[in-house]
């Protein structure tokens, strides 16, 4: 097909430049939850559900959500979404593509005289990347219930996250319980972020799992001696052992999995004393490692913690360790099926990066479709994907919505 | 020996405890150059030349000098000395032990009723540690007349270098002409830094030459990829990359060269942007390479500007390049003599690290006396050489330098 789109992408690349058009002026593209600029494109969002008739409200995890009621009641609730903030510096795409592409869907099921069953509600989740308060998905955490209540005491540019969620029209005294309403699914189109679909020329990935993320934090501690005066075979270099466990870690990670997705990364590295004529005598890194499947980092983990390092010492830390969280096989097949009869091309995926889906995933069935990301960047002003792009995965979500309205007819 | 020695262990140990009194209090032993602390380090030191019957002055470098005149003028004069200065959080014999060492002889010589031909002078050299000006070695490279006229103007804590020589009783405005009497001799005892002579069990270190000191900065620039979703396969990772880097410099600095001192140190590391789910995009590590032999220098600088890694860009300079600086056979056959004569084992041995001797060399004919350090360590509070180990390297020393004193009768 690629020719006669349900979905218009006019509409989707004009409100994707709208929202461009609300960033930091000098840090294109800026709109960090709980600045006045993510208050802009709040406003901006509800303009644009109000004219796409949509009822307007914002839940008390501070969530704005753009309902248009069904036919049934009672059926639950059939919620597309994701995210309108940016991290600093970020782009047009990340997240703001998922929830254009909600609000298109509403409009399109609207032109085309399609009434639904099952209520529709378009949401844009507060503050899925991480913001001034330090913590990730904030809306959809509290609205899945599972938000720490210690975060409300969080303190960022003078207020409590507390007072930053009432501020944009949230509840934090009623968070804690999850949304009330039965989930009937739960479908978030996002850019990759990587670059598997460009490279296989494939239209769309149906997200099959969002990696399970674990921190390891390793301490080596060598000693600092005098770099001009210490026999190359009387150190003991904390960076030199560092090193090779850069090297050990990128290995262990890059072997072969029969295709299950697993990085692990060293993103934090620092070493002291950092001073050109003293022998690094302690290094701090963190391995950030993300597996598809539970037992991939199980096994990571083990192998982590056994690592040594030849005259220094290492102290080894799980940080953080989140499990894999897999999507609903019944919503997944049914987006391949819609796929499939629009002549669009797919393959499951891994995401692995965290997204609000993983959250909407303790409500009810929730999938996401993934879409190319132009050499694989995000979170970065050349952040890109081509509208049409957009468009197919739009198209594959909104036959999807119309199928499952249908299920138990 | 080491039973009846002209110098006296006693006084070696007063001086230095007395000298290590004189200390930030919070953080022993901290008495930088251009600070009160330093000035309290020179009113005492001051006081004990004054005691000691030497003749006190500050020249044009703010070095602090107690002369003991020669029964025969016009021979020159035989210098013997290094530096009362500290580190932040530095230890209690780096320079002190030298500056005391001289003292002592001077004092011995007295002692013993022995009267110089030459001039003898003891000096405490200038900030040879990085001060505050963010340079080594001010005293002696005025001395030496090279120390660069731009320096004048660097400021620290609201003063310029030229306004901080001028407090300490310098004369920067007659500074950039070498000392204008001919120089005999210069000695200078240390502490070796490292661990040569403790895991050889040997009394004392000659120097045959301070070595080189080259660094260069390699930067390392890959993609700052998603840590999440990017493939291992498809990733440039500055860290990664650098790793192989630091490995591969320790490797080739490891290799034998016969015996000639050669180390190369990793010890300046940064990564970007350096968070935890971001692919490194960029390193930069600066290499402190010194080697004794200028051949050896030449083929790292060789092995290093042709260094490549997959995947990612490297940008190679040079930063600084200063050859090694051979020390004088003549004088160095002498200590080896006394050093016999008095039963005191001794080693040649290269210095890695830099020193005041370094200037001096360029003025006449220099040498240096290591004494061991426990377990390597300097430029810390652990820092430790016993009394004796001192007296043993300043017994050599009083016996040279009455043996030069002789030359030419």
């Amino acid at each position: 097909m690629k020719g006669n789109l349900t979905v218009s992408t006019d509409r989707i690349a004009a409100d994707i430049a709208a929202l461009a058009e609300i960033t930091e002026p000098e840090r294109p593209w800026t709109r960090r939850s709980f600045t006045p600029m993510f208050d802009r494109g709040r406003d901006w969002l509800r303009d644009a559900f109000a004219a796409a008739g949509l009822e307007v409200s914002t839940d008390a995890g501070g969530n704005l959500i753009g309902r248009r009621p069904g036919a049934v009641s009672g059926l639950g609730t059939i919620l597309i979404g994701s995210h309108s903030d940016t991290v600093p510096d970020g782009g047009r795409f990340d997240g703001i593509a998922g929830v254009i592409t909600a609000l298109e869907i509403a409009r399109a099921l609207d032109e085309r005289g399609i009434s639904l069953r099952h209520d529709l509600a378009v949401v844009d989740f507060l503050a899925e990347e991480v913001s001034g308060f330090g913590v990730s998905c904030i809306g959809s955490r509290a609205m899945a219930g599972v938000m720490p209540p210690e975060w409300l005491t969080r303190q960022w540019e003078g207020r409590s996250l507390r007072d930053a969620i009432a501020a944009v029209g949230g509840a934090p005294a009623q968070l804690g319980t999850p949304l009330s309403a039965p989930l009937k699914a739960y479908l978030e189109l996002h850019i990759e972020q990587g670059t598997v679909l460009e490279r296989a020329g494939i239209d769309i990935g149906l997200v099959g799992a969002i990696a399970g993320i674990t921190r390891i934090e390793i301490t080596v501690t060598g000693r600092p001696d005098h770099a001009g005066t210490t026999p190359m075979d009387a150190r003991a270099d904390a960076l030199v052992a560092a090193a090779g466990l850069v090297t050990a870690v990128r290995d262990e990670a890059s072997r072969p999995r029969a295709g299950r997705h697993f990085t692990a990364t060293v993103g934090e590295f620092e070493i002291a004393p950092n001073a050109a004529n003293v022998i690094p005598g302690h290094v701090r890194m963190l391995i950030d490692a993300r597996a598809e499947q539970r037992p991939d980092m199980e096994a990571f983990i083990a192998w982590a913690q056994a690592l040594k390092a030849p005259g220094v010492s290492l102290d080894i830390r799980v940080i953080s360790d989140n499990p894999p969280v897999p999507m609903d096989p019944g919503l997944l097949a049914v987006l391949a099926r819609a796929a499939d009869d629009a002549g669009i091309s797919q393959r499951p995926m891994t995401s692995g990066a965290g997204h609000d889906a993983a959250y909407m995933a303790r409500l009810g069935p929730a999938a996401m479709v993934f879409v190319p990301s132009k050499d694989g960047r995000s979170h970065t002003a050349e952040e890109w994907t081509e509208t049409i792009e957009i468009a197919l995965g739009a198209e594959v979500m909104a036959r999807t919505v119309i199928e499952i309205d249908k299920e138990g007819e």
